[in-house]
């Protein structure tokens, strides 16, 4: 992630919930400080544990944030991730929404490594989609690969996905590769979306970059991946998910994207627990 | 929700998926125009029909967008709730962002629903949590409301919850209450979370707006109610989701919150479909 | 305040006045340093001392700020509250910027300090409106609470004010209190404005959290003060200042509210007094 | 005033004070319909009419709001400025923040007037300072000159002002004049600021644009004037105001500066009055 | 262009240069209206023609902006291009920012034109670099693909450039391509630089999807082509501009990077002429 | 410049070309440091090596970034300006957007060095014009006083500019003249253009600030200079580059503007060359 990038977000995510003041932290002053721990109350792959630094680093630069895990690492349930240091009322002012942010991106990184795991292939990887939350893209994409999956093109400025529309508009699937391919730099990779043999078969013969076979039965997809000759790559795609993607093993396919990786996740329960420091003890 | 403050946030969740330009969109030109229509394929309670509004107004004013349902309705699988006509590429330029984001929100309005219907209570009401997506909480808020649900507190500023670290550097729920009494204005609402039938005593006394019962059982809840008098609100926390919550119909609590009506939902199935314009037809 | 928050706004404030630079430095070079105290030139209580510290942070993080005084402190014409020292380029680009801010909040804290010492009373207290600066709000209401007042609602979006517009869209002022019940969330505050006994007694019914006497003589206010059961509370507003505010002593009600603390003070007098270092005593 | 400029800044204080919604209005449909006509209660020269258009704009592009007045005039307690038509919870959701921008605006153009009439010469001009409130300053400048004052630099960019650091700095008034006429550009005006006779001889003889007499009687003034030539034009400063501005009339001098005509006003007093349309009636 | 993307930047190109005001404007009316015509005083090919429609449109939407040519024409000397309708002061405020922002993208047309023809090739595409102006990239990337030149990657963020750093980091050519493609998804192109034969053959061995000849003679690029097979693509790079473009005619590679084309143009000459409408004649 | 300011424009600027990472970087790891050294590959003045401070700070605050030169200095081909340290992937990230700045800036400054020297006076000033790159403004005008050049007005906003459509609109010169020193502050400069010998009369008796010969001989320039009197200065403007430069030396006009400085410049040729440190050397 471009952290430049990331502590913008991140500061308008706190600014968000804090609005003029954390009205509750009237009961606490400077001198309160603490500990909080992060830990997770399930089992599951971490991401995004830098969001606690860059944003407890912008409420407060003297904060000390350490991380205890890294991105990626399989952590249980009970383990803890993160220790914090600082003022009590800057740790509770961060906590709820660095926990929303980074419970969110574990959950994306947990639910990708499962998927990486259920496909059991060296060959075939998982891709993500564009379905992802409005104005996370960069986190939950970063999630992705965390979780062991690869990202698909980042939005509609990168790369071609030509659908149904598009083929309809400019008349047949070579067409619109071709067209494209003649409007579009050499860096834009082009994928053209089949829903049938004949259309694959158009497909083949066009050349694009990556085919992808929509809502084909795996039998179906294993059958096709046969026919598309090098350097052409091949995606499955639609409805597939955690419970069904086994079956797409034996495909061959290059890639299998899944929309559900990032719109549909149940956050991984993460809490903090925070420990106000002994003043007496520090004042004897 | 706020037009303006949604249109800007809109404008943002746009940009982050065109980028410079879609790239795809070299196939079609300012003639080619269609149709859409959006369908739930899953039955569900919509919310965030003028988004699709705001959203292709700011792509191109010249799109006609009509709503075929309002917010809050029941809708079947395969009813159409909005249609939209315009040009081709902007209707491709802003289908996936609008879906992404009216396809939470109905998922957020629809379990909303379902947990309203699930309690069946007259007297007790469903509340959100500040577990919501970063950058998303104005809309997630609406979005529970829609369903049927209420807004707890919007954010750290505008009401105080007393959590057990305020408690312990206060001192006692009996002087956290009285300090942040004394420190802020009449206008804001003060909450004081309890985890024992002692401090639940201790909370009565001290004359809070609300007291939140924190992870305790439905039986545990409903004698405590009897114990709190009026003005005094009750509220019920902690592990309560759709699968458990007719255990607490009978608690008698003024509000239930539920975490996972905004940090865990599956996005409703929500798709749109485009239909080109006959250009012949038209010129004929 | 929210830092996070205050900064922004600073920054922006330190903007307009500096555009792309200020060009009366080009007599200064980075070795131009010196010591600048701020002064008040009239007895005051100060408030904002912070905004000194992140707006000259935000244009050179080198300059070492030391507060004198701490927010709330009454100090005497003449006193030292703020010193300084830095490059002296950067002592002056800040330095009308953050007088005017300080100066401003300065005189918010004072002259609510001014209304409470009027007031004398241990029982009611002096609130703030919603007529503060656009862009300050969040400035001014912090220097109210400095000033020993407190805050009102902060805006539209955390509390409800039935004013006759509202209860003549609803029908009546129970009918208006009810649907606002109805529609919003436990934790949001419901307050009606009453301009006649009859209003007062149809508000008591409808128990709304707050009721406001507007615009009524201290002695009607008195007698209405009686009138209104606990837990309601009761606020006095309109045409209130600093010198008819000892005339609502013994009105007894809980909060009056003073627009022309935030709407048209009189800034404090506080001056930057800067001398620049001896180089040659340096140098030696 | 730029009108790009002003609308960015007004929908920044709108959003300030509406933030997610108007919580009070779940008591208007959109059917809600009424007409508003702001009144002033005192009398005064009013300026930022434009703003109530530009607001209401934001808020709902089908708002009709009439101007009754021009900016400049001076309207008379009780009369009309403007009417607006419009939905009922819009009318209310920009209410009080365009009041408290155009209370301020106006009362600095009052103040300006009076300014204006109080000196009663045909030479001398009232014009502003650096003293504006921070992010109001293009508002509070366009007032100044609606008032019939007229503007000093706007900012530390785009003019000198040689003060005592800076003269210090240089080592004397003709070195600080000399460098900085070496070093700025010819569009740059440079004016000096002198405290004694024997700097104004000085500066007199180092030729700067503008020569500010600080701090100086009435009689001093006079008399320095007169010894000013051609071109340089001379500003008197420090602890002018309304009430002792008279006694500079006979000075001579080109200007006047008044900081309090923009950090000091009393906000004029103008109230909305909402009627809210007959529903029955337009049903009939 | 992403219109919405677009008109931000314009809007921000045109707040850079008015600021609160044109000053110079108080000579203007709101009635004083005119026509403005803008015509090349060059020859060469124009690009950025819808600048002129939002940035006009931001300044005042009764505006009308006639274009009278298309992106990509060429235009000779004299001819008009766009006419302009609307408040002379307006019109006046426009003017210069959006004649520097279309002169620098349609000299960037009309030099990528040039290379085009130069060039005199049906394979090989002229495209660009990273090398663009800060801040005006997808400007500066329009306007190369309407002089009939194509696009290199957009940033960091969408491709590969295995440069000698990279190179070294990874060990070889055949570990660096090897590890990104293990690391990046399979919609990112791949480049790898190359700078002698022995490197050329470990590319081509390393399967990357282009392989750029670094500063190598015509002669050389026209050997190597030779070596790479299908589908790499060639890009020859460095020190490549309009005068020695024709010397890699037949080289036949598959794009040749000028970063002369963004990042060192001479502005085409452009001027608006403006007519204020006759009042006499229009009132009579 | 203001570096407040300049750091905004940065950040931008390298947010325009990393987007959300720098996918080539997947090939270092945090540990993965280096040196680089920026240097010159043709002569020129150096401009904006502060950017390379500012900038690399922005990405990652642990990088060195030393200067070997001063803006201002003329520097060799081969010299190096720059040396940084840090993690190799933030000193390629930065790489090509600085470069891309400091390139522009010191093409600038040393276009304007020539200009100085081509003219050879001490009294006539190079001045640069409103013809900036949009967005760049700050930057160049400071390349453009690096150079050794000076800055014209900053904007519409802060000098008034008379060409034919003002004159035309207020019937004369002298009526415009006077018209905008009624309706404009003490501060600001009033300058005219004219293009024939009755235009200058009237402009002289007009008693503008500044006059300017718009396209005019060297001889008639040198003729008309002789007519203005003080303090009102001339500028000669229209056509004029460094190539006829020397032609205006004896003309004696005070300033001459020269839009070429800022529109249409040669990038400096500038290169960052980057040393990986050897890690074996490091662990051992």
């Amino acid at each position: 992630m471009n952290r430049l990038k990331a502590e913008d977000a991140i500061k308008n995510f706190l600014l968000e919930d804090i609005g003029d003041r954390d009205v509750s932290s009237v009961l606490f002053t400077e001198e309160d400080r603490g500990e909080a721990v992060v830990r997770l109350k399930q089992d599951g792959v971490v991401a995004g544990l830098d969001c606690f630094k860059w944003g407890y680093r912008l409420l407060d630069p003297t904060i000390i944030v350490e991380s205890l895990k890294t991105d990626g690492d399989f952590v249980e349930s009970g383990e803890a991730i993160i220790r914090i240091q600082g003022p009590v009322a800057a740790l509770l002012a961060g906590e709820r929404v660095l926990l929303n942010l980074v419970q969110r991106m574990s959950a994306i990184a947990t639910l990708t490594a499962q998927c990486v795991e259920a496909l059991g292939s060296t060959h075939t990887r998982i891709v993500d989609t564009r379905k992802t939350t409005p104005g996370l893209r960069m986190f939950e994409k970063y999630a992705v690969r965390v979780g062991g999956g690869f990202n698909h093109r980042n939005g509609l400025y990168d790369a071609v996905m030509l659908k149904d529309n598009h083929i309809a508009a400019a008349g047949s699937i070579t067409q619109a590769v071709q067209r494209v391919r003649t409007a579009l730099g050499h860096m834009t990779m082009i994928e053209v979306e089949v829903e049938s043999l004949a259309e694959l078969q158009e497909a083949i013969a066009a050349r694009p970059d990556v085919i992808m076979f929509d809502n084909q039965t795996p039998d179906t997809m294993k059958a096709w991946v046969q026919l598309v000759p090098e350097p052409i790559r091949t995606e499955a795609s639609g409805g597939i998910d955690l419970n069904n993607l086994a079956a797409y093993r034996h495909t061959g396919v290059d890639v299998i994207s899944i929309g559900a990786l990032t719109h549909s996740v149940h956050n991984l329960d993460i809490s903090m627990n925070l420990t106000i420091s002994q003043k007496e003890a520090i004042h004897q």
